[in-house]
């Protein structure tokens, strides 16, 4: 969100001489229509008295917008109550409705054990979002300036951030725990503090409350008188050059949602209530910075208000980019997992589709093996058997390195009775590169991640006892080809595509 | 580029105890891998005697690198004979080549009118870069660190950036204009000051040269010794968050790169070595942040190795969303013009295909216009003439607004005898919304932005003297319709899809 004519026209300086006021109403006006503000539907107006406040309200009444004045009591200060008069006397000036909400600040804090800052947003917000219901509001505008802007996102920088933080705050934003619907808009982030007080003269309003006494802002006093002027010392508009880095910046993350859904799209290959199916290939021919952006979307499309981490997304990558993955969780009760070629995402890994997995058909726990032969498993997946004649090429040898669902095998040393069967209770397997010990068939099936699910059915190529191979695996030890190789039997567990 | 291992480890804060040298070691090697340095061609290594570079050029070293020691002497200060010689003596204790370098920066930087930082820096790349030529040298490696990382972004910050300038240096870059293929390599860049001062202890490494004497990096001095302490007050682990910052907003802008470029290839319907075509329609579905990058990823590919202004981006995004211009012209050269759903970029106007414009075929200068009637011009075009039967509804009066290859005029008002040619001297209009006032033609096509070598067979449908419409603009006023109106004749110039 960006709109362009307040962007431009706030690249003056504060420093030069003030506006007229017509020219912050004008402005404001350019926001309100850029963020989508209709003219005839009610606005809840945070008002705390300040400076911002009031010249918000007014130039929102002054565009005809029809406001509603809302502010809230914090209960922090003893001038609160002043405060609050002074507030529903500006709104009986202009004949506007006058909301009041109070709620002991520091007692919630306590409780909750939050901070004071925290406490204090959060029961503004809610009081605010409460009123914005009741009374049928489009939006909520908030006196957010320039300046706050521009301190913002030093803060921002200062605790650590990536682009989310330096895009500092939006002309429009959804703030998804409040309301999934009712935006919040800030009509003065493109005007500088100076500005509002020469409009508040011109104007002739008078605020009486100070922002900057407020317990709940210390850490942004701190850097507005102390900070600010350091680093003025570096460059005289180093507001205005954070002011517009933050313009910047939220048009590039602005972009990169954009292109990021578009790329999750195209990686799409079905979506249902249970589950999101991904193209593996497609999604691992993106750089990891693009596969990083489309997990974003992925899971901000799946758990909607949830911040996504840092860490999240790291682990998500990883396992879009460690091929041999089988199954990864993530914070918020996502589940990742592979399988020939797919990548799926869901709640938990129960609504996970069965059909994802190679399963033997129901009610047949026990399929002859036949070379060349072909056996349908469930859900449109088969198992095929087939010889691989003329002397093994060196490049034929080994199946491909990651396609665990073909396995190449020493022909003459496989046994005469091969069969396609059920597990069964005692089953023990030699995987490849174990050195030749065996393990629990069970061990294994949860060692290699296997969703327990999918265990009871799972294809096991055997002779009587032994398991010659678990489609989706390394073969067993025994049957491996070595120098002495000279017939290859091939077996694939492929899925109709 | 974001070596992952290399930044995963470099997230431990500065005042953990240092790391054993052959951690540095891995670390480099980490870098080196991520980065495609190949371990048998050599790399020149810029030696100033620091800390830093004699801690790159050890660690290439014991990573059997083959290195070439750079030195280059800025003639600066009194002691940089002393130091040349101490990184020559480094050089001969590793018995690799030791190359020297030198200059009057000064005077260079008197002689060029640029800061002595400046022109020390392109006195010290052009020969680090002639060296690497002269040598066949794979990459330069340069020892910036962490601590450099931090404070270059914090730097960038203080002057203005976006993420361009918030990214910081890269592991691995180009200088385009210092040569198109070898690239500067940063091994240290996730390596913090501390860390290498004691891996310099550890082995026995004694640097000379201190490099916070260098007058050219007085504004990194101040702040790394004044600012960096006073944004430790606010955040103890500053260093530390600028660092992951610029991380973190590289790995964003590489995607945005890609995934920018990705969506140019999607608008792009073809290109020669004269002209770019793009496709206008799919262009604007997009949002202007895309818009915005998408041109970006255009003109870095038009004019590689130039630095692409935000202003001429902001008026390439300008030029797509207006959607009635013609032609715009940005630096470097490079000309936009629109016609027909297509946008065409190209090294000045000249270059452009005459075939995006409509025009008289050769050799024929007029051609008799009947209603109903179709005339084949140049290039796949047509000029279609047609009457409108029937009593015209409100909604087919007038020509689609943005569609100005189709006029609907007054077909009782219209002269008999029609034709369509071209310009004559003398040629005058009297454009729609003139208020009657009629203009030389040749004004006409100035003001219209017309191409000049397009406007000599531009159709223009005539009735003798009197120009009654030029395809692509606003009728002229005495044929458009008016209340009294009951039949409409239509005229369509089009281009075969």
């Amino acid at each position: 969100m960006k709109p362009s004519g307040a962007a431009r026209r706030s690249r003056r300086t504060a420093s030069r001489r003030p506006p007229p006021p017509e020219e912050i109403e004008a402005r404001v006006l350019d926001v309100l229509t850029q963020t989508g503000v209709q003219r005839d539907v009610p606005v809840v107006v945070g008002v705390s008295g300040g400076p911002d406040s009031l010249c918000l309200l007014e130039t929102l009444h002054r565009l005809a917008i029809p406001v509603l004045v809302a502010h809230f009591n914090h209960e922090l200060r003893a001038e609160a109550d002043t405060e609050a008069r002074a507030v529903a006397a500006q709104a009986k000036r202009l004949s506007v409705p006058y909301l009041e909400g109070r709620a002991d600040v520091s007692a919630q804090a306590r409780r909750r054990r939050v901070s004071i800052e925290a406490a204090a947003r959060d029961c503004r917000y809610a009081f605010l979002f409460e009123q914005a219901r009741s009374h049928d509001a489009q939006a909520i505008a908030v006196g957010h300036t320039a300046d706050d802007q521009a301190e913002t996102v030093l803060m921002h920088l200062l605790r650590g951030a990536g682009i989310r933080g330096l895009a500092g705050m939006s002309y429009r934003t959804i703030l998804q725990s409040f309301d999934p619907a009712i935006p919040v808009v800030r009509p003065l982030l493109g005007v500088w503090r100076d500005e509002i007080l020469a409009y508040c003269e011109a104007r002739g309003l008078h605020p009486e409350h100070d922002a900057s006494n407020d317990v709940s802002v210390f850490l942004r006093n701190r850097v507005r008188r102390e900070l600010m002027p350091q680093l003025a010392e570096y460059n005289p508009n180093v507001r205005l050059a954070l002011w517009r880095m933050a313009e910047s910046v939220a048009s590039d993350r602005d972009a990169l949602k954009e292109l990021s859904r578009a790329r999750l799209e195209q990686v799409l290959l079905r979506q249902t209530a249970d589950y999101t199916a991904l193209d593996a290939h497609r999604l691992e021919e993106s750089s990891g910075a693009v596969v990083r952006l489309v997990m974003r979307a992925l899971l901000e499309q799946l758990t909607p208000g949830q911040d996504i981490t840092y860490l999240q997304i790291s682990r998500a990558l990883q396992f879009v980019q460690d091929r041999g993955g089988r199954i990864a969780r993530l914070a918020g009760g996502i589940v990742l997992s592979r399988e020939a070629g797919v990548i799926y995402a869901s709640h938990g890994e129960s609504s996970l589709p069965l059909d994802a997995w190679p399963q033997l058909p129901p009610q047949r726990d026990s399929i002859l093996v036949t070379i060349p032969g072909e056996i349908p498993l469930a859900s449109g997946w088969n198992f095929i058997a087939r010889p691989l004649v003329g002397p093994a090429p060196a490049d034929r040898r080994s199946a491909p390195e990651a396609d665990l669902f073909c396995a190449r095998l020493d022909a003459e040393r496989l046994p005469q009775h091969l069969e396609l069967r059920i597990r069964r209770r005692g089953d023990r397997f030699r995987p490849l590169g174990l050195r030749g010990h065996s393990q629990k068939l069970s061990d294994f099936f949860i060692n290699a991640k296997v969703p327990a699910r999918a265990r009871t059915r799972w294809p096991l190529l055997c002779s009587r006892d032994v398991i010659v191979w678990i489609a989706g695996f390394k073969p067993a030890e025994d049957f491996r080809q070595g120098p002495q190789t000279r017939r290859l039997a091939e077996f694939l567990v492929r899925r109709a595509a």
